[in-house]
């Protein structure tokens, strides 16, 4: 299995990245987790928001393939302990799905066609945090399943 | 208002001590918010997790006023959007709460007297993460309520 998580946006502050990159050393090689950063939509200012969200599904949809599984990290989706994540990462182990695509979108969220086209919709939190601040959050709890999946001491419930 | 956060432990990791101390410095200086981190109860491995919160209970409770309203950031807490807890902050404002202390508990929550001392609970997200980053989490989320009472753009609903 494939775990990919898609950003827009590069993370711009160093001590956020080292930090995302401690877990993300952590996690089991046969994920093969990969982060992919997009750079940002050119020209905003001369967007609405809907249309730089069209803008930014094109960039995301350009790199999906037809049989990844997709999750939109959004704060409409649903909430689920970090036991109960873990056993959605074991499912999908045992489904042999081949590649789990997570998706952090901009700054004003996901168009409707990156809704029609998604699996499913993760919410890690009803507040908004920084989109830096999500992926760190996000590889900290791929480590934390992990940890759970194998039995270690890491988590508490 | 005084804003105090409580935490059990001390935070080891610079790399998230100085994320912290970003947020922190730009906190509006009549929220008087401070970060007390306690030292942890020694020699845990004799005691059991009830024990423990118990210790953890007292060493809280030590530096508690009988007039402080106390919030506890704990998984079985009401979640709020960003904007509510910013409400929220406004409310205690209004109503001239002098001082308001939010309490991150050690790895096993917190015992039965915390619980019935303190006037609410508050999660901040249905999974779990480190103590270290809860302080992350929560000192942005005291910055972004700030920026969206004072009608500042970095907030996007």
């Amino acid at each position: 299995m494939r775990i990919n998580l898609l950003c827009m946006g590069k993370t711009a502050d160093r001590t956020m990245a080292s930090l995302i990159e401690y877990y993300q050393n952590r996690l089991p090689k046969f994920w093969n987790f990969q982060i992919t950063e997009l750079n940002d939509v050119r020209n905003v200012k001369n967007l609405s928001p809907e249309q730089l969200k069209s803008e930014e599904a094109k960039l995301f949809l350009n790199l999906l393939d037809h049989r990844d599984y997709i999750i939109l990290l959004d704060e409409n989706g649903a909430q689920y302990t970090s036991r109960q994540f873990s056993g959605k990462i074991e499912r999908w182990m045992g489904d042999s799905v081949r590649n789990v695509v997570f998706i952090i979108g901009g700054a004003y969220g996901f168009s409707d066609e990156m809704y029609a086209r998604a699996n499913e919709k993760i919410s890690l939190s009803s507040m908004t945090f920084t989109h830096q601040m999500i992926r760190l959050f996000f590889v900290e709890q791929l480590y934390r399943a992990d940890q759970i999946l194998s039995g270690k001491p890491y988590h508490n419930d």
